[in-house]
């Protein structure tokens, strides 16, 4: 009987949210949340090969679930930019295309993203790279037809922490129209904006390389964090914890979109006193998830 | 008896000169210039299978002498930035590589640069890589330790023209540093010129994807032209040129690091007459050389 078991890990962005609407870079890291699916075959069935080549999600579901039992497993949070509907867009890919021979990443992250697309219309692209490759992604979209992705030869284990700062009233689509609206009132302003957060971005570089301190690092989250709030994307809400946050000692900042009204979304936390901020989160009534970042990409055993 | 023959290009950088050293895009193309190295084995002698992985130039010379006739050709200028010792890195080590298997542009590209940096010290790796792949590069170096490359999935050929506007007196390195020395005084001032570079480059980009018209294309070289003089790179002997060059129809800048007390090195040109064209550099008495962009990379047959 024939069981297969892959699993895919979910991303952060870790810094240049917003920017990178602009052809300014993001850093993104896979992270040890990982969505795995489960294949068993039916003993009583003879299995048929898969056919298509470009087949959609909605196909490939069908296929599995004709011929095995699924069994899909996630801890991804649903819904906070974490890269959760890639996991499964590469898992779907990996599992359909490892029934049809051996397939290559390149291979599993086409296929994903062909998913990805027919369910959310225009996606960049990353979060199924991520997933797919796993560790630390730099992104940069070149042109509206050039989006540049590239795996960082870093393999350095970082911990971090999320927190439910509070699901946002407002979709992405909503924060980067508002942004975008925003910027075309005082450009030269957005500009300069833009500008520092990817010296931030290239900061996570140089901290990659070992060439800047932790602390400088931490520094420079918290300022992603009043650039961030400068362009409107973090919330009364959150603004209030991020600053609760730094004042026992860590750096935070919104990860993804963020929203305006209500909640912000996953914020991204670094804290070198892991049970004191367990009890913030607990005093708070918040979900909190220890993370560890740079994780690797999709396995199929 | 066997003969080989292995034939590389040369390129040209078409826009992002200099700005590319401070983590601004630079546009470069392989050209329809090659440097052709044959083998003809020596039906004398055994020919012994090269055993290195990673051999210098050197030993990659005296090997090809002792087993085969060598013959080379290059149509490339050499010492005017059009990557001749790029050209012949690359066919080096695609002679080498291929006497001892099949191999892929990858390794051809990855020893390649291993050649050019013992001879070149801190080479960036654009020129291998153009020399291999051919077509268009688009290239970022997003960090010290991190020079993205990534070739353009653009095929359209593009023809102009190169005019050698004389050897400059100062080494590309000299530029460099020139204009790293008056940045400092006015890091202001060259943040704008680079970030219109940047335009410029991005308007490259929207040309090879038909977004934007020749027009525009030729009216972003001469903004690019101008932007370099503000630099301080091209000398008053190439802005004469340049503006005469202007005058007659065509748009022009210099291509590479430029030069400012004799002259500039290589001017790209575009003309939509090249007779009119031709006729300019007769009357100079200048070397000029029409040229396609786009070629394709390194060829062994």
């Amino acid at each position: 009987m024939t069981t297969h078991s892959i699993s895919a890990p979910g991303k952060v962005i870790l810094s240049g949210e917003h920017a990178v609407v602009y052809g300014y870079p993001a850093l993104v890291s896979a992270v040890n949340m990982r969505l795995t699916l489960s294949l068993k075959a039916k003993s009583s069935k003879k299995t048929t090969k898969p056919i298509l080549k470009m087949p959609t999600a909605e196909y490939i579901s069908a296929y599995l679930k004709q011929n095995y039992a699924v069994n899909i497993h996630s801890d991804i949070p649903r819904g906070s930019g974490l890269g959760s509907s890639a996991a499964y867009a590469v898992s779907l890919a990996t599992a359909y295309l490892s029934l049809r021979g051996k397939p290559t990443k390149k291979h599993i992250n086409d296929l994903a993203f062909q998913l990805e697309k027919s369910h959310h219309g225009n996606p960049s692209g990353v979060d199924n790279t991520a997933c797919t490759y796993g560790g630390y992604l730099w992104f940069r979209k070149e042109h509206q037809q050039l989006h540049l992705m590239h795996q960082l030869p870093i393999t350095k284990k970082i911990q971090c922490f999320l927190l439910q700062s509070g699901q946002p009233k407002e979709t992405t689509k909503d924060m980067i129209a508002y942004v975008a609206e925003q910027r075309k009132m005082n450009p030269e302003k957005y500009k300069k904006i833009f500008d520092k957060i990817e010296s931030i971005t290239k900061t996570w570089l140089a901290y990659m390389f070992d060439e800047v301190s932790r602390h400088t690092l931490l520094e420079a989250v918290r300022e992603n964090h009043r650039l961030l709030s400068a362009l409107g994307v973090v919330s009364p809400k959150a603004s209030a914890l991020i600053a609760e946050i730094e004042k026992i000692g860590g750096s935070a900042k919104i990860t993804g979109a963020g929203g305006k009204s209500d909640g912000s979304g996953m914020l991204l936390i670094f804290h070198d006193d892991k049970e004191k901020l367990t009890k913030f989160a607990q005093k708070k009534k918040l979900k909190m998830y220890p993370v560890q970042l740079g994780e690797r990409g999709v396995i199929l055993t």
